[in-house]
């Protein structure tokens, strides 16, 4: 029993890349194994996002040596998530292609409001003391996340500054200030003013750090311990490093060498959210994304699917209707158990969810409801989703009916026509938002062709059913697997 | 007095164009003139959407025949509003840009959801009796409206089927039926299969047809007048016409010469509608949508704009900060009457709209609102509004800051950069959610420059903003009209 509670979660950083194997003993985590490469992705993407050779190269030594440690998990028990930077990369050179040979396992690119939810969820995974209402921050590569929240967040932030990119911005070189310029204090004040109107997401309430960048100024004020952020030791260590000429002058005791490149740049943005947030003192958490990752994975293992609850949310806020959604899913899911007996739990779910969700665009438009379900789906923060889930999701949606059109270009997005026909097979089920029993349908995936086989007498019944059941045909007509339907 | 009750209303649809000139007296419409062209737009559509030279030539002599009646009437009292095929053809060739150098005014773009609303709104214009429910029918050349209602409608449906698209489709040069096919019982079977569910529509509530469709066809029903469509004599019109060989064989009193070659696909249709919605009998009205414009126009200009009742209700829906909405919208509307003391009604009102709704993307996801608000405005159903309009606030949305995008290459949208700036500059001031007063602040739009002004004074006090202003000033640096901010 103890194999199937054991967790792995790589988060594949736009600084770092760290891994986590931990355990669920008595519905507690307790962390076996931790390992992380400092990568540096985002200082490996040019102006064009072209990945450099070099950096590429160290990324994927790092999953190389990453890798047995995931092997032998079952795949639901495991989950790799990258942030923007990574997508980037990924399309300029099909580095994410070779990064998921080498892991054997997708990786999942996930937003930044995403990537909030999953540090708060991994700082309160720490289990340190009873719920309470708290501020998480998280700075990193390319983006700092602020989440305010108790039991759950209740207000997500992700903004564009990070001690990668800052430092790329703002430190030409690695100058720290020079004639004419300080660097420091220019970043200071864009990261203030990024910071703009968000002073109350740390009123009152404790504030929390999390990550590379927090913890490397705990342990240099605190003399290689995380600790707690004192607000004036905060202003000192700025003082003093915003005095300095170049970052290869910061004598700093207890900081990482492979740290120095981009510490000024990070503690530039957080101290950037000291002033603006007015914060007082800030406790170092040594959890993190991975930590949330592995709880949300527990999570959906024993009935806390976040996702399920995104749907439901999205349904209620959509005025969806439940009848129609519930009739459309429950004859899909129907079609895909003949077409795939042993289809995994994760396909008929999300099939499930592509039903609860192909009429989301309606309560915006008529004629174009289902291109706006699918760009809305594709590009709204979903909490617990994946990009390449929503993306799926969305694909089913655009293709609901009418004529297939093919999925964007995309480096390892392989829609399941599985998925595609059983849905829309329900959809001209349903068109009149009427129930009816198609247990007399037989469906099949031959190798050359998917067979539907109908009797004559049911298509009697249902004239405009029939006809859309030929037209629908046509429209597999250029597909891989052309539709056949026969009648007995 | 009398000429600014004066209106006028064109409708380039996809079988014929028609004017008409009206004037209110005491609130009831007059119909002063009216003028039809039977262009057949649609059916000068090849495959590939391009427009054949001698029906766009047909099309803009009917213009020029138009152009005198629209000369002379204020800008507000004119809309000329053209259909899907008119996009198509449009992008196709810029037939569009020159039908608006004939007429000198823009022409709308609607969609088949705002056509049934006017043309629900021309029904009732026609005031016969108090307002009662009503199922209105209109089959146009390229779509059928369905709209129930009393007083305003309340479900609209619009549906891709018309007498000269199913022309194409169904009947083969003019082919009725031949050994193999009987071509009309095709069309009327695809006609019911898009009607499918559609039952309540015109449940218990008297049904009102419109257009050239079905006035052809109650007039070769009864003997040239309009009058009413009963049940059973459209049953007997329609199995005499299925059993022609071709269009050219029938013989119908009544039936205009130029209404031949669509009359049997919209029959077809019209009588899978009366077999689907099981209507026992229909009367025929003589308003249609240009009544709808016309109707609608006047509304615009006496407090009943139905364009503000769709923004509020977007607002809500998206659950909009409405504070922050004002804030933005009354420094946006200061702002630009800075730059132009003198700008027209319609356009402080756009702008006053695209603050309204600059952050209806939120609801949805906190890093990519400005595209999904974008998105949801150009693609949603907005009643009273044209797809130009739409684009223009989508600019708007997606540009409120950041790098500013060019349009999309389009016929005839030019984006007016002093609601750009005007919009960016008061996001800037409101970032953060709070009131601000922007009276000091001198803008200016020079002849090679925007010139902004502002008190040092007052920029001390905002350090935040003033670097966001400083950003602003980058973003314009590639604009026809750089930006420049000067302090005193």
């Amino acid at each position: 029993m103890q194999d199937t509670e054991r967790y792995a979660a790589l988060d594949l950083g736009s600084n770092s890349f760290h891994l986590l194997l931990a355990e669920f003993r008595n519905q507690r985590m307790v962390r076996l194994h931790t390992d992380k490469a400092m990568v540096r992705l985002a200082a490996g993407l040019d102006e064009e996002r072209n990945l450099d050779p070099a950096v590429a190269e160290r990324a994927l030594e790092a999953l190389v040596r990453f890798r047995p440690v995931l092997t032998g998990l079952p795949t639901d028990h495991v989950r790799v998530v990258g942030t923007n930077t990574l997508r980037a990369a990924a399309n300029a050179d099909g580095f994410l292609q070779r990064a998921e040979d080498i892991l054997g396992v997708p990786i999942e690119i996930i937003s930044g409001i995403e990537e909030a939810r999953l540090i708060f969820s991994g700082v309160l995974a720490a289990g340190d003391g009873p719920p309470r209402a708290r501020c998480v921050i998280d700075i990193g590569g390319g983006s700092t996340e602020l989440v305010r929240g108790e039991e759950k967040p209740s207000k997500l932030e992700s903004l564009y500054m990070g001690c990668v990119s800052y430092s790329r911005r703002f430190f030409p070189e690695g100058a720290i200030r020079d004639k004419k310029t300080n660097h420091f204090e220019r970043a200071r004040r864009a990261a203030r003013a990024e910071l703009q109107g968000l002073q109350h997401m740390a009123e009152g309430v404790e504030v929390v750090g999390a990550s590379g960048t927090i913890k490397s100024v705990a342990r240099v004020l605190n003399g290689g311990d995380l600790g707690t952020i004192e607000r004036k030791a905060i202003d000192r260590l700025a003082e003093q490093v915003a005095s300095a000429k170049h970052v290869d002058d910061l004598d700093l005791p207890g900081l990482e060498e492979e740290r120095r490149p981009v510490f000024a740049a990070g503690l530039a943005v957080l101290h950037g959210i000291f002033c603006e947030l007015d914060i007082r003192e800030m406790s170092v958490s040594p959890y993190a994304i991975r930590e949330g990752i592995v709880h949300d994975l527990a999570g959906r293992l024993h009935g806390g699917d976040r996702r399920a609850d995104t749907v439901a949310t999205l349904m209620e806020s959509g005025q969806i209707d439940t009848a129609q959604a519930r009739r459309v899913g429950d004859t899909a899911t129907t079609l895909l158990s003949r077409l795939q007996e042993d289809a995994p739990r994760a396909t008929v779910q999300r099939l499930r969810w592509a039903a609860d969700l192909h009429e989301i665009g309606l309560a915006l438009s008529h004629s174009a409801f289902r291109k706006l379900g699918a760009y809305m789906v594709e590009n709204a923060d979903l909490a617990g989703f994946g990009s390449r889930e929503q993306e799926h999701l969305a694909h089913l949606i655009r293709n609901q009916r009418g004529r297939i059109k093919p999925p964007r270009e995309h480096y390892g997005f392989h829609p399941d026509p599985n998925l595609l026909l059983s849905l829309r097979l329900a959809c001209i089920t349903h068109r009149d938002h009427i129930d009816r029993d198609i247990t007399d349908w037989q469906l099949e995936a031959k190798k050359n062709r998917f067979q539907l086989t109908i009797p004559q007498a049911w298509l009697d019944q249902q004239p405009a059913i029939e006809d859309l059941l030929y037209q629908e045909m046509e429209h597999w007509r250029d597909q891989p697997l052309p539709l056949k339907l026969d009648t007995v």
